[in-house]
């Protein structure tokens, strides 16, 4: 593949994250995405298959950059879901391209089940050797805390609009650090860091 | 307004529930709303408003639904926690609509929105309520903790295919109530409640 093909997939892939992030699966158009790359709707078809298919690509990179920027190490959970917070913060389009693909395959297999699933089983696998090394309460199925750590980290940036009613409009610089110091504070009650030993 | 006109609104609510809860405010289509209650699109206008009137009409209504059914009394939070879980389980549709709002009404207003705000205000006053007397650990915002509490409990609703994949496939019963469970030990956790007083 040249050097122009290169560059027009690359063009697709950035104006697709963009209509999915805002319009979800059945409501992006594949031809405001062409008109958005000044690409031809065949030569996306070409690419990336169908809308779908084009919706599984942009989210699975997006993931695999979300996990290759934030590391879940059972040695350092607190500070994971202050990264994990700060990079939804960087990276808005994340959670609305997750929450779409929630409402859309609410009842059906994603596309790649197996591979996302491995994904999230690795994540509470770390968990769990948090837990055996004692980091970590081990009462609660890992899998259980990782579903709620997820949530009380994301909660803020899948409702936007509840976080700005409750905290103040707009929210603010300073609004969102003192949010962001209460997750990790909330991380470390959840998994009951540092009170382990006494 | 006679038995009619109240049985076709009803049935024009209904209707216009289903179809924002699977397709959010601009997937939604009047038309389909209209044949599905055997009512005509100009009843629809004239009971209703636009479709984004409608939008609010029933997610104002199943959140006054949801707000008469949980109540959150500081003296019995994890009660709440469970209790909330136990609605959204009930009702699938509820998370679903608030999700669709999120998208729709990311940087904008939503109808209504100093009633919503103070609702969600009441709700941090009854935690920071419950700080005052005690039961609840006062280190933390209470707006800060309500949105956590509420990511917490919600997150299992909102993204139902990462429940799944994580869970099991399907989730079953038994599941589901194990997870219950450690939701309602989730919110003791992040409230810190029954640890005051060591």
């Amino acid at each position: 593949m040249g050097y122009d093909a290169d560059a027009t997939r690359a063009r697709i892939f950035e104006a697709a994250t963009t209509e999915f992030a805002e319009h979800g699966v059945a409501g992006a158009r594949v031809d405001r995405i062409a008109e958005q790359a000044r690409a031809n709707k065949a030569s996306i078809y070409s690419y990336f298959g169908n809308k779908e298919q084009l919706f599984a690509a942009v989210l699975g990179r997006k993931l695999q950059e979300l996990m290759d920027a934030v590391c879940l190490d059972p040695a350092r959970i607190a500070d994971y879901a202050g990264e994990l917070f700060d990079y939804h913060l960087a990276h808005p389009e994340v959670i609305r391209l997750l929450m779409h693909e929630a409402l859309r395959y609410r009842d059906e297999a994603v596309p790649e089940q197996a591979r996302r699933t491995e994904e999230y089983l690795a994540k509470s696998r770390a968990l769990q050797a948090g837990q055996e090394a004692g980091v970590i309460d081990s009462e609660l199925d890992p899998r259980h805390l990782l579903l709620m750590l997820m949530g009380q980290v994301c909660w803020f940036f899948a409702m936007p609009h509840v976080s700005r009613m409750l905290l103040s409009e707009p929210v603010d610089s300073e609004v969102v650090a003192a949010y962001r110091a209460s997750v990790v504070e909330g991380a470390r009650r959840l998994l009951k860091l540092g009170t382990l030993d006494r």
